[in-house]
């Protein structure tokens, strides 16, 4: 080892998931959605003006900003944005995490939350899910330096009911609590209702998945003001200037279309719940999924050959060969036709 | 103090220079660059395919590093591209600069350096500039964790030789030395040829300025492929996606307009040089800048007030209230037109 590489954060390196992007292809791997943006957002960036790139964007993010404040009925005081929920994330786990104390989170969810850990030097304790893959709740009533869960939980689908998740906000009041919802527009309702009585609460959401924009890279946290003022002051102090001019522009033009929003969830989620009845009775097995995948188990096809068989006819899914999941494919919920052709291949392997 | 504001990182809030964006006005305070994206740009983002926005873009950000790779004819491997070069280095501090010994920076200098170094709980030490305000090589031929300078320097705009940048980089083959080039196109040769003798170096740009793209938050830094290995393997572990669709789109299509990048670029240098000498007349000493600025202190004018009467005219330049500079005034290089309503004004208020 040369001299130089003795100072060197040394991670385990993170593989981002398969990215193939082949004309023809199925990609239910990554909970992207299957629709397009919202049509202001094709009409934002006709008119973006290529002439004011030259300068730099605003670094209060202001317009995107409001556009949230306005959608969600709070004061843009309590938002934050930033290059997807991930950076959000990361950003709140070093502004927030700083205890000698393990962070908590459950055994099997967010596969980043462990990396960001290790990243940071952050200690952690992960509760086990219970067999049926759900989050017992009691296990965050213990001493703990922050907690982080999604919910709906990912994999899994699972979607925790809000007053769960306001008793493990409310027994963890001298903690930060993060609940990240990148899939709660897909389920029931969200904690940024328990914003206003919870000062330790920051919800995490995404534009990657429910307003189609995983391209833009656009996550945001709302919490109570002094909370997203600890946050910007990271944030301040790591990059000024995160969101470009095209993410703050059309960001805010698709929080502005809520009608399309609503149609195009709507969609998903019935597409969903008929993809679920047909996989049933196709012989599989797959906790409740509130969000646009379905993680689902087979009682005679291995996970793993199903992932590579299902490659081979170019539909892409998600397998993680992890323990107690390591038999369950991810399956994004896509387009109506999408779907069709997944169950039409399944059907034709099991006759 | 609330329990929980015990494990919150407390940092020095960074207050982001004044960004006014009024009609008319002259904005020459945060050295952008007065002219307009290249017209490959504005094709690039008529292209833009907004269906594609639903799809995560390329994690490895291909298209702009091969772009990269073509311009400076070097391998793909040798390149790490982030949001701007403020994320850029802030990588690079986390992924090497992990010693118990100070890196070393000029007293003067960007000041996001220090903010970082704070950030991340990293030791550091910084030489004084000459009285000249140039950077004494020798300062940095002490032990040390780490070493990092703009060339040419910010905000004195002093190019400091290729000789004796490799010099520096020679007496430190067991540390990281980053070579931050933000202004270095408008200056003489860039590290850039050095980069394949050391294995230590790591030379950062940015697209805020010559190319004309603060907007699209853009930076990138070459090294050899190890040293770029670890910067990625440390950013993959942060957020996978960093670089938005746009991003990676309108800024290849920058790159590749090199007869346009060099008009333009030769338009500020000629701009700048005249201005120096107009300075001059008007009785302003200034370091020799081969940056797009110019760093100018008068022989009567207190810069404070001098600051404060542009700005009443809707000129706006950058004051620093910190020692040794705290009576000069950086003035962005900005059009011919912008720069004589400046120098129109000085004239006047010299009567």
């Amino acid at each position: 080892m040369k001299a130089w590489e003795a100072n060197v954060r040394k991670v385990i390196p993170y593989t981002p998931g398969e990215q193939p992007n082949r004309p023809g292809m199925i990609k239910l791997n990554t909970n992207e959605n299957p629709y397009p943006p919202a049509p202001g957002v094709l009409k934002a960036l006709e008119e973006l003006d290529t002439d004011r790139l030259r300068l730099y964007p605003d670094p209060a993010a202001s317009e995107l900003v409001n556009a949230l404040a306005e959608y969600y009925r709070k004061d843009p005081s309590c938002f934050f944005v930033g290059v997807g929920s991930d950076d959000v994330i990361a950003m709140a786990f070093q502004t927030f995490f700083n205890s000698e104390k393990p962070i908590l989170f459950p055994d099997i969810s967010y596969s980043f939350y462990s990396v960001w850990a290790d990243l940071f030097g952050i200690r952690y304790r992960r509760p086990a899910l219970d067999e049926d893959f759900r989050i017992v709740k009691e296990d965050y009533f213990k001493e703990n330096g922050g907690i982080i869960f999604p919910n709906p939980n990912a994999p899994t689908g699972i979607y925790m009911e809000l007053d769960q998740v306001e008793e493990i906000i409310a027994k963890n009041q001298d903690s930060i609590v993060i609940v990240d919802e990148a899939y709660v527009d897909f389920a029931g309702p969200s904690a940024l209702e328990l914003v206003d009585r919870y000062e330790n609460l920051l919800v995490v959401q995404t534009f990657s998945k429910s307003r189609s924009l995983a391209g833009m890279r656009i996550g945001f946290a709302v919490g109570q003001p002094q909370l997203i003022k600890y946050l910007n002051d990271v944030k301040y102090s790591f990059n000024s200037y995160t969101m470009n001019l095209p993410s703050l522009k059309l960001g805010a033009a698709a929080v502005k279309d809520e009608a399309y929003f609503r149609e195009t969830v709507g969609k998903i989620v019935s597409t969903r719940e008929r993809v679920k009845k047909e996989l049933s009775k196709l012989g599989f097995a797959f906790p409740d999924s509130q969000s646009n995948f379905i993680f689902a188990t087979h009682k005679e096809w291995p996970a793993k050959e199903l992932f590579e068989e299902l490659k081979k006819e170019d539909i892409y899914v998600r397998y993680f060969a992890s323990p107690r999941i390591d038999n369950y494919l991810r399956i994004t919920v896509g387009t109506d036709e999408e779907m069709d052709a997944l169950l039409a291949f399944l059907k034709k392997k099991g006759n």
